[in-house]
């Protein structure tokens, strides 16, 4: 069961020089905590520069977004790297992102890596206490419940909060179903699966297998991608449907 | 005339991945700053890693040396960017480096741009205005006595160390002669070339004019490149003619 | 007066990786010279594979597209190259493209540099002779007539087709107005440019004055941009011009 | 047992901008075949242009080197792509390198994949397919014998030349031990190594068995790299043992 308010993250500043991604002016409108990209996986220095500008703008809570080094496989290719070489990798994506945040006098408020690099962590202990040891000190970590993210984040002391995903499908062992380009939903589908997880913790996987979502006692915020087909529509009923459960449940 | 003890400062952690670039380990013993590179015309996040490591090991002051997005071009192309995007990448690099001094427990202690960042700004007030205004304030900035370095760090607020050049000629109007790759000099030409310029605030130009080097009563610190040829030779004479200068001067 | 029958040119393939540019599949339908990105400035090895199968089945016309090296500038940052370099780079390009088509079995059909290179070569001598240097004997190349894109192409026997712009403005000299992004013109004023060029080989330049487009007895593309806002109707609206002129000129 | 003379394969064109690899000038006076990077894992247009001029100088014949997109990592980072990307990567890079062949009159003598992908592509006969798609017909490859770069080469008719390595150890399943930065061997080792291969068509394992190398009936390359530690000893060494192999076998 669900203990906090639920929240709504959304990875923005995914664009790329002239390249768009999302639609962030109007989703940062409707989430409480921002996923910067930090020019590894997408993002540049100015997108950057602008996009936590925004999030002061809007007083969304900024998380530094690292990802793989390749803007062409948008963070999507797995790229088999030291642990030294994650760990530096982190750092310096978030430091740069740091120094936007100290511009516009705004705290990080967490990290959470990227695409398949989230992937990698999660099934792979070694890989997610290398990207880990890149975070500072006490800064919260977005991550999924009941995987190597929420044992490792313990282990290092690290606050955090247990993601669901309103635009991602799961598999029976809990984890995501990650692809290259999102594809599109029907936005029924789309609000049965955010319905389930918000209101019973739970989820049903692609094998029609129902799993509990082992979030415990953590803070939870929600998931959706700026470069799903339709996300605007998504995220609309995401907010929708989070806001009617936490008034519902916590007044 | 030279007014504080001369210091010397060495472009460090320009190699890239597997390819090298100079001896830093040997370079890093004879000099007082280090202009780290952020990774955007060379180094990558983890020779920072390993660079800024090697710096506290030997207490060298640690810069950080911001460059042209070019690795290919080691920041020596001519790029035209908007100054919204200088400072933007400005910004970003420094922050880079800025984590891997907070691992380390160190403070910035200045910040250099690279190559022909550096000449577009001593050249044209506005690029050097677009990158100063990504320095955090009250950080020192490396530059050109005479020229907008000067002149637009006294306008921000930006404290000024002046620098002298061992092994890079000046022209006649007190800037440099930049080459894409470094040609090699005599030991002989070097040390007259140093020794004037310490001893006499002056040097002779490549068309054999006298120029006055007017740092006034700024800090002073003599740069030489690690990808000099005989980098190493270079740097010895020029940290003993140095030692020898400071202690006849002040003691 | 223009002498041919006007043909149509829209640069395509300048998607990366999952960045999406133009609404190519479309655009492709209208058109009769595609000019192909190369991966430099635009367009990465998978989506040029694409682009030049979507070209053969459109049967149109595959030009290559060489760019500067620099996809988050969008080839519109000018960089100070070498000579040496630019022709090198203009081989490599070209070359890149030639194996998609010979796995079509098609024919290159021209070059025609991308962006501010193509600007710069049109400015500069230098730096014209050294991009057409790196074309293959015979091939075609695209530029704008009276200046040294058709003086070089004369020099080093390269046919040559002159350019007409349908959605870039003019300087008085002839020259075009370089946006990094492309801006919004009205349908209205598009055609009466489009017009005035293919009916009267002159246009008004930015300043008001009337230039005459010295096409002399050249072949004749009018080129429209697919990162233009509107380009579809921009695009669909050339057509309809061109095909009424050619029909009314040439029958 | 050996059936053709031995011949020597040396990676060349390994620099990257202002960055230095091996010492390509001396080495390719003793070397048959050389495979010039193409950009991707190491290289650039203008280093390629140079290196293929320099093969028509010492009339070594040219293969192309494809490699992953990651120069910083060398190539040798393991990336997980689509086959459809590695087929259209592998395009691109041959492409790239004929243009340079094409200015020098030189034919493409043969493909080998470079560092990493090479080994993702004897381990899975998917990647090896896909790779091998992108060589044009009736190119020779260079591989492993006995592994699915022989069996792939033969199913898609591309004629085969079985390598031995001067520089690299094995495993005992005949794959060999591939590290991102070459360590270092004793000449004692390395000339051991190498006339076990040559002589005996066998070599002892990194766990001291003796594996036989199945190279058949296939023409024979020894590579050696120019990134190793001391390799102009090494590749000196080899080329002697070679010609002594040669002269003594076929006369």
């Amino acid at each position: 069961m669900v203990r906090h308010k639920v929240m709504m993250n959304v990875d923005l500043g995914e664009a790329y020089g002239n390249y768009k991604c999302g639609p962030d002016e109007e989703l940062i409108q409707m989430i409480d905590h921002a996923n910067v990209a930090c020019g590894f996986h997408a993002g540049d220095p100015l997108i950057m520069q602008r996009t936590v500008a925004l999030c002061k703008q809007y007083n969304v809570a900024v998380g530094a977004h690292p990802g793989l080094p390749d803007v062409q496989g948008f963070g999507r290719r797995e790229i088999k790297m030291y642990p030294e070489e994650l760990t530096a990798m982190t750092r310096y994506q978030i430091g740069a992102l740091q120094a936007f945040l100290d511009v516009e006098g705004l705290p990080l408020n967490h990290v959470k890596p990227h695409g398949v690099l989230y992937g990698m962590m999660y099934r792979d202990r070694e890989t997610c206490k290398a990207v880990y040891a890149g975070v500072p000190k006490g800064i919260r970590v977005f991550g999924l419940a009941g995987t190597c993210h929420e044992e490792v984040a313990k282990e290092l002391g690290l606050p955090f909060t247990a993601e669901l995903y309103g635009d991602v499908k799961y598999n029976s062992d809990k984890t995501l179903v990650i692809d290259r380009k999102k594809k599109a939903w029907t936005a029924e589908e789309t609000q049965k699966h955010i319905r389930e997880q918000v209101e019973t913790a739970s989820v049903t996987a692609i094998n029609g297998q129902k799993i509990q979502l082992p979030i415990g006692e953590h803070e939870v915020s929600l998931c959706c991608h700026s470069d799903s087909p339709d996300c605007l529509e998504i995220v609309r009923a995401a907010r929708s449907i989070i806001n009617e459960f936490n008034q519902k449940t916590f007044g």
